[in-house]
């Protein structure tokens, strides 16, 4: 038997340094063709700014042949080697490996075939010269021995927040300061960057502590995890919303970001080859020169709250979804809360708890995966305590997550939903039972597709499902034909009584609230930020098989785009602030086939 | 080659394997004699209030025997094993070890010389049933379900904050709120023991502020790791005291401790089994009621100024080192710096780099090591970028250095401090030339002893001692007779002109700082606080072979010492943590030998 799994190991050591060696011959030889030959007929090969300083996936032969004609040269890639023992699973074949660029150094995930690539996943890690200055790397922190006019740290931190955006320029301004700007921060000060993070709340933080009060993280800790400080052992599964709040607060101070609150941006525009952004900061108006301008104001866009007639009439309170205070001040009274996605669940859930009589308007067929289920089933080979204790690190759960290309994510995903469906079957037949409409997604990928595709359409259980299923909270369907001074009023003739409508309606997209800032013609230039292109609903066509416009160049020069949940955050920071690097020391950054731009919302 | 190592490692197995099934078999049988026979004729038991719920070092086989006769029945300790493959070296075999007791469970390191131990450490790492939520048992951060009247954890934290010390009385009471205080409170959270910490400066972390501006840790960061939240990979080697400020502040607030700024304690006088502390926060005057109370005062005591005549005289600026606020008001002023252990270095050259002129007055001999050289040389093995590239962790680190018994750590010193004078032997012979009074310490066993026996004495040098040896910082040696107007005198006559003095002259014991607080009588039952009783200046005998009264049972019921730098206050708070959650469970704790009480200061 050991002999069997070492004789499995051995194969498929050989079979990689075999595909290797010919992989590295036929790019030093600059022969596209070979390379692609080394391809399955259905493959893929993701790349992150390694060899396109773009972040792209091309198929098939046809694609590898295209992609290594175009970059070759420039990229002079060398070094393609494993860095841990192959492993083999099912006839597949799976290596870490490693290489290096002109640029820089990269890693990366090999999957092989019946001899050939299937994926190929090529990130760019660091670029020479500009290495982070971690571990062996790390500051001395003070100077040893002694200089005439010391400054201290303290003092350098001083002077820096006095002259940065004032006398000296940022290169980089991050508009937007949730845990997305946090995380590209970071990482911009560690590369050395300057950069000013801007953010309408006072202390960052608040953007999780001005929620609903008994919002929670739904994705576990493991998950979640920020850039160069991991929560700790002792860190709770799902954050409560303020303590996430206390960390980024933290975190902004300790790894000395410049984190301007309590500031607005006015606008942005276009200014040789950067940008004059105006900012309100605390009612003073400042006019910031960066050079890189990227907005990270968070997955969704302006609260959608719909144009309801009678809205004006309505004599209780009413309120977007981000604005609901919570419940307290709503026991004993009717709630009608408009909407049956995340937010639309966990309000109604406090809203019972705290006493009210609640009811949710469905206004279209949700999502709803159990998180136990989700974090069993959906996450817990990568991100889960088991995995860690399986010498799984965020790094490579990362990359094994970003290697799996976007066109096979729903094939891999479908079986994970059915699992989940059969696991949960009777939760879900109580749900329909109680009138609930479910569904699974357009082609039953479940839950992160939605997210992908449109970033709405579901609720992760964390208990309101039972509250609907047993009727504790009331459930109408149907469309709002109008409010009246105390009721709400559906297509069906329903009338709800209500002291309260919570519109938990959703947001509007990116490049709506981007076009706020850099204007609508150059919104409708970049066009739509997010989605696929997978021609479901919110999602519309044409394949691009990245999320559009995220992290990765535009179609306007000098203007990014980043957002995503923590762990999006904390991954693709890294490869967006090495492309801001790259800019900002006139590192050559040819972009390899910049997506085109379909639609402009 | 490799079949050699391999027997190497298989003959250290089975060595191991032997003593500790032997070591066991003795243990379950009651008999102590034959565990003492397993011991060789020089050798330490180190325990850690595994066996002894006291912190004590036991020699030979008679000490070995005794502790046993003592302890076993209680104890029941069970299931000696290794944890992972022993190693030999140089005929030492080094063995980590686990067991159990009745209340929890523990581990260790076991050192075998010929078949027998030369050194034992056991600790106790938890208690049964009272583990810390860690890992696989962290908490779950929101309830799922739906639950009528859910507390959020804001405000939970909110209500905690509002009752403990006015409600709710605090089990345990910290009393200062350093490191030491901070990583105490940091464990007794974990376990859940309510425990307020007050410290009479505003914010955690000022009692680094608040010092001269150029000090920054003499020791370097992988030595300093709190619990819980090791510093990032980018963090410097040497903190700067704000930057270690600000972490200090960020910890507290994410390990949700209960940090009371702006707090002194006036008074603490015995109520029943008990304390009853006066303190004064901001102004309210407030009486808690713990049961058990810590002082974590710092390693010094209060500042020591020498009361010499002509004081009030003297025109000029004058203050103790502690109080000094920096260099930038004295540039082209005649300083003073009566003094030459590590503050008066740091500031004689601090004042130096801001362009004063300024003379060391060396009153006594002083031990000087370079900070490269007691990286390289003392501390790389457990606390380097290469110690943790091979794999060794700050925990491993610890138990290693705890793993030392006291007695013999000068014989293992000694040695390396010979080398570090040979590597800087022209450093050495530059500083004497100079005129500096160098030492080793009374047996040229270097810094850490002279920490331990005395906590003062050395300099870390970290730039300083080029100055002195170049003459850029004049040295004066010899005692201060007095001050005048605008002079200090010394006792050879000299007369050092000065528009500042500072007193960099150290600080008074831990014993007389306790003593304001508990007052003098409960002061003199405790005894003197540190110092091992090597009969060396300052540390009087006789031997204890533990520093006196830290982390471990007073004569004082109730009354526990905390402290010492960061290192020291990571690794102790563990174990005083759990020593305080026993007593608060009612855990039978029955103290084995506590130390007598041989001085009252």
């Amino acid at each position: 038997m050991t002999q069997s799994v070492d004789q499995k190991a051995s194969a498929a050591a050989s079979a990689t340094s075999e595909w290797l060696t010919a992989f590295q011959e036929a790019l030093t030889a600059r022969d596209a063709d070979a390379a692609a030959a080394l391809f399955a007929s259905e493959s893929y090969w993701r790349d992150i700014i390694s060899f396109t300083w773009n972040i792209t996936t091309v198929e098939g032969g046809a694609g590898v042949a295209d992609l290594l004609r175009a970059t070759l040269d420039e990229v002079d890639p060398v070094g393609f080697r494993v860095t841990e023992e192959p492993a083999e699973d099912d006839g597949v074949i799976t290596a870490w490996i490693a290489f290096e660029t002109r640029a820089g150094r990269g890693s990366g995930l090999l999957r092989l075939v019946g001899g050939k690539a299937f994926t190929l996943l090529t990130t760019l890690d660091e670029l020479k010269g500009h290495e982070e200055p971690v571990n062996d790397r790390r500051p001395n922190g003070v100077r040893h021995g002694a200089f005439r006019d010391r400054v201290t740290w303290a003092e350098s931190r001083a002077r820096e927040a006095t002259e940065l955006g004032y006398t000296v320029q940022p290169e980089v301004l991050v508009i937007g300061g949730g845990q997305g700007g946090i995380a590209l921060g970071a990482r911009l000060r560690q590369l050395g960057v300057p950069a000013i993070i801007v953010e309408r709340r006072e202390r960052p933080g608040d953007s999780w502590r001005e929620r609903y009060k008994s919002l929670a993280l739904h994705d576990p800790v493991w998950y979640d995890h920020l850039p160069y400080i991991p929560f700790p052992a002792n860190w709770p599964v799902f954050s409560p919303k303020d303590k996430i709040g206390d960390w980024l607060e933290m975190y902004t101070r300790v790894m000395e970001l410049n984190y301007w609150g309590s500031t607005t941006c006015k606008s942005a525009v276009r200014e040789g080859d950067g940008w004059a952004v105006v900012v309100d900061r605390a009612g003073e108006e400042i006019t910031l020169r960066p050079r890189q301008l990227v907005l990270a104001l968070g997955a969704s866009g302006l609260p959608s709250v719909p144009g309801f007639p009678g809205r004006e009439k309505f004599r209780g309170d009413q309120h977007h979804s981000s604005a609901h205070p919570g419940p307290d001040r709503y026991k004993g009274k009717k709630a009608v809360v408009i909407g049956s996605n995340n937010s639309a669940h966990d309000i109604c859930a406090a809203l019972w708890e705290a006493g009210a009589d609640v009811t949710m308007v469905q206004r279209s067929s949700t999502h709803v995966v159990r998180s136990d289920s989700l974090m069993d089933l959906g996450l817990s080979d990568l991100y889960s305590e088991r995995a860690v204790a399986a010498g799984m690190t965020t790094f490579k759960a990362d990359t094994i997550f970003a290697s799996l290309p976007f066109r096979i994510v729903p094939t891999l995903q479908i079986p994970v939903y059915n699992a989940i469906r059969e696991r949960d079957a009777e939760f879900y037949r109580r749900l329909e039972q109680a009138g609930f409409d479910l569904d699974f997604g357009e082609d039953d990928s479940g839950l992160f597709l939605k997210y992908l595709r449109r970033g709405s359409g579901y609720y992760i259980d964390v208990g309101a499902s039972e509250l609907v299923a047993n009727g504790d909270i009331m459930l109408a369907k149907g469309q709002v034909v109008e409010l009246t001074e105390d009721e709400v009023v559906l297509d069906d003739g329903t009338r709800l009584p209500a002291d309260l409508v919570v519109y938990a309606t959703g947001y509007g997209s990116m490049n709506q609230l981007a076009s706020d800032i850099i204007g609508q013609d150059m919104a409708d230039k970049v066009g739509k930020v997010w989605g696929l292109g997978s021609g479901t609903a919110k999602d519309p066509g044409p394949w691009e098989g990245e999320l559009r416009n995220m992290w990765k160049p535009t179609a306007q020069e000098g203007l990014w785009f980043h957002g995503g949940n923590l762990a999006l955050s904390r991954y693709y920071s890294h490869y967006l602030a090495l492309q801001l690097k790259a800019r900002m020391e006139s590192i050559p950054t040819p972009v390899y086939k910049r997506a085109e731009v379909h639609h402009t919302e």
